[in-house]
């Protein structure tokens, strides 16, 4: 393999939204500006959903006003539903991201939906972006298992992810929300998908709850997949805590990747840096293990 | 992938001996007994070398002497030269490994000899161990990097697993001491090493330092490995201080290959638990991922 990886840098808002500490907003804002400074294409910035249901990203708009773009750098945002999108659009927002499970016990209890019935509610969504030529995303969660249902049938994470594609999602992040997940099963899980999606608009979402998420992506590296999503210092729940839960850390992918020769773009110091920094902004210590032997180092 | 993964338990020798706390004698046979009971058919005990190089490994023969031993349960000693094999024979041992680093720094730094003058100290040990009709394994360590002369040429590698074998280990351990190997390396390691050893003769061994062992487990299984060493809750090194080096979490190992359809004969409940026993013994967190997510449900 000697190719391009990217990475989508998904720690301001998939590793926020987690984390027991609210971030003053001038922090979010510094973090998106310096990832994006770390060589990253893809920066993802805040959420658009309701602050009764995710306040630590309620100042969105305000994230979004205050950032200093960088030429070349996508900032999509997550959006739940139109009333989100028009919002996210006020606010500046040039992609976005949507979002379900494919799960039906997790969209029922999540959402109260069935899974059905959360896509309905983002078709408009989908309708509107389209017609804005606004490039959008489609997070597909449990793709591995649901902590509310257990196993989910592989024929519900490939059927929401084609109708999620076939809706005009030009990119479906596959995430294994609860990271129960092992190598031979995310590699099954991705080559049904991408049986009916092509592997080109494919990413690769996993979370280290049980220290597998680095074993899958290589697994699903070694199957063509070339997106992966990532988290600097490994934020989205305390890795220090039980139960731990965090997103796969962007460092450990980054390093893995330059070490098997993949390119990324990702300047690895500065992302250290950056980790090093978030962990002290966070007052806990940095989920990512790169970032723990090399702060030693430094 | 259908068939058996041994997994060589490390956790006792290689996870106590860098541990900053020291461990009563009690626990330490408490330990190996309970390790023994998950399931594992080698359970590493202790090592003979010196107490002035490994004061937390003074207690060797109380050690062995303690141990309720397990029919058909191996229990093997670390073993630097004749002397530490007298004492490991009188103790009772009747399986022992003995040491070498591939990278030539790494051997003058820390045993202040060649590698080649190394293995010349453990021929009388080969030799008589041979006559004793003990088994004996070979640990190769900085096979992957050196802290002191960074890059470690494979041919050297090479040269010492096939130097090992020749002199009668029927097991090579290939270490990544450091743990900074990433799963291209790792596997043309490996493949480097099984043309001049076979395959079903080596074992991998891999250190968490960047996150990177159960990738490196997973590329090194798809070449064909099937035994791996593993410590229970990732001991050997503190996994939240700065600089953290421990061993892979068997937990996390075990989960793994499980998830994989491998079988292992060992219990992961039974194994998680022995793991949050010892952190708690060790006054420390657990350094597996999957003993801190099941940690959290217990």
């Amino acid at each position: 393999m000697s190719e391009q990886v990217r990475v989508v840098e998904v720690g301001a808002r998939d590793g926020l939204q987690n984390e027991p500490a609210s971030v003053p907003t001038a922090i979010k804002i510094e973090l998106i500006e310096r990832l994006a400074d770390c060589g990253y294409d893809t920066v993802e910035a805040t959420s658009f959903v309701s602050p009764k249901w995710i306040p630590q990203l309620a100042d969105a708009e305000a994230v979004m006003h205050g950032l200093q773009r960088k030429p070349g750098v996508r900032y999509p945002v997550l959006v739940p539903n139109l009333q989100g999108y028009v919002r996210a659009r006020a606010a500046g927002a040039s992609e976005i991201a949507v979002f379900t499970a494919a799960s039906e016990a997790f969209n029922r209890k999540n959402i109260n939906a069935s899974i059905d019935e959360s896509i309905a509610r983002f078709e408009p969504v989908l309708t509107q972006a389209h017609a804005d030529g606004v490039r959008v995303r489609g997070y597909v969660s449990t793709v591995l298992g649901c902590p509310y249902q257990g196993a989910v049938p592989l024929t519900d994470v490939v059927r929401v992810a084609a109708r999620l594609h076939a809706l005009g999602c030009g990119e479906i992040s596959l995430g294994d929300t609860i990271g129960v997940g092992t190598p031979g099963k995310a590699r099954a899980m991705l080559r049904a998908v991408a049986e009916a999606v092509p592997m080109d608009a494919l990413a690769v979402h996993f979370h280290d709850t049980y220290g597998q998420a680095l074993a899958n992506i290589l697994a699903c590296l070694e199957d063509g997949v070339r997106v992966v999503d990532a988290a600097v210092a490994g934020t989205g729940g305390c890795p220090y805590a039980r139960g731990a839960s965090g997103n796969v850390a962007s460092e450990d992918v980054i390093y893995m990747l330059h070490g098997m020769g993949l390119q990324t773009g990702v300047d690895l110091d500065a992302l250290i840096a950056t980790g090093q920094w978030l962990a002290t902004q966070l007052g806990r210590g940095n989920g990512s293990r790169v970032g723990q032997a090399r702060g030693a180092a430094a």
